[in-house]
């Protein structure tokens, strides 16, 4: 048996650091990382008030960053973690991206894109939900409760 | 009776001059402005492969673009004139965004917005369709078969 640190807690801890960057920045905390053979090669947190642009979530910069990174547009050997359940739009990037695999945290009971029935993901991405979903959802309800 | 220019078919010969500028660069040709109080206040065409990001489609640049042009979040009193029907990210995009209106030329029967069974939108998006139609879906028609 081969024992390594790289779990899919280990890397949504890493995507839970930069949604605690945005709490402590004043956004809507959530956080994204993306993985490629074992090594995170994007990081990103949503920055909708920092930038004034309602579209910046955590998800969409990874998946420019990423590209960046690897000088390739399409995702296929990486693996998206992002704390909460990705929206339309970021599943829709997705889809775009050609990402391999999402690990999510926490559900997203209104926004998520689970929520909308259709095809909404790259036929070939595979999916894993609940990864530390209660830290991940806990830090959503400190933020929103702050603000309420 | 009052006459003015700026039609919808106006602003939409203005996107089909963006999504030409994408034809010639070798992009999908698909081209987008915002328009608020009749005027246009961002312009874009589909970037990916210039960006190398599969998600700089023309909306999501549009979006961003007038929300840094007008120093607000919401996009409330303005227009998306764009080409070709937006596909589900930039659907979810101009939920966030919560554009007043959106107007596009030609549909996409394959990955449109419209094929999905859900609200994409926001609530208070109006939507029209099919304003130049034919020569919004030729542009990508006439790309599509060089590229084949």
């Amino acid at each position: 048996m081969t024992l390594t640190v790289f779990s899919d807690e280990y890397f949504m801890k890493e995507a839970l650091k930069e949604a605690k960057k945005a709490f402590d920045a004043d956004e809507v905390p959530v956080g994204a990382i993306i993985v490629c053979n074992e090594k995170i090669i994007a990081r990103a947190h949503n920055l909708s008030e920092r930038l004034n642009d309602a579209t910046a979530h955590a998800e969409m910069q990874a998946f420019t960053s990423a590209t960046n990174y690897l000088g390739a547009k399409f995702l296929e050997e990486c693996t998206l973690y992002v704390t909460i359940e990705p929206c339309v739009m970021c599943a829709g990037a997705s889809y775009w991206s050609r990402i391999g695999k999402i690990v999510y945290g926490a559900n997203d009971e209104k926004k998520g894109y689970t929520k909308i029935r259709g095809k909404l993901l790259h036929p070939k991405t595979k999916v894993i939900a609940g990864v530390l979903e209660k830290e991940c959802g806990e830090l959503m309800k400190e933020y929103f409760k702050l603000k309420r």
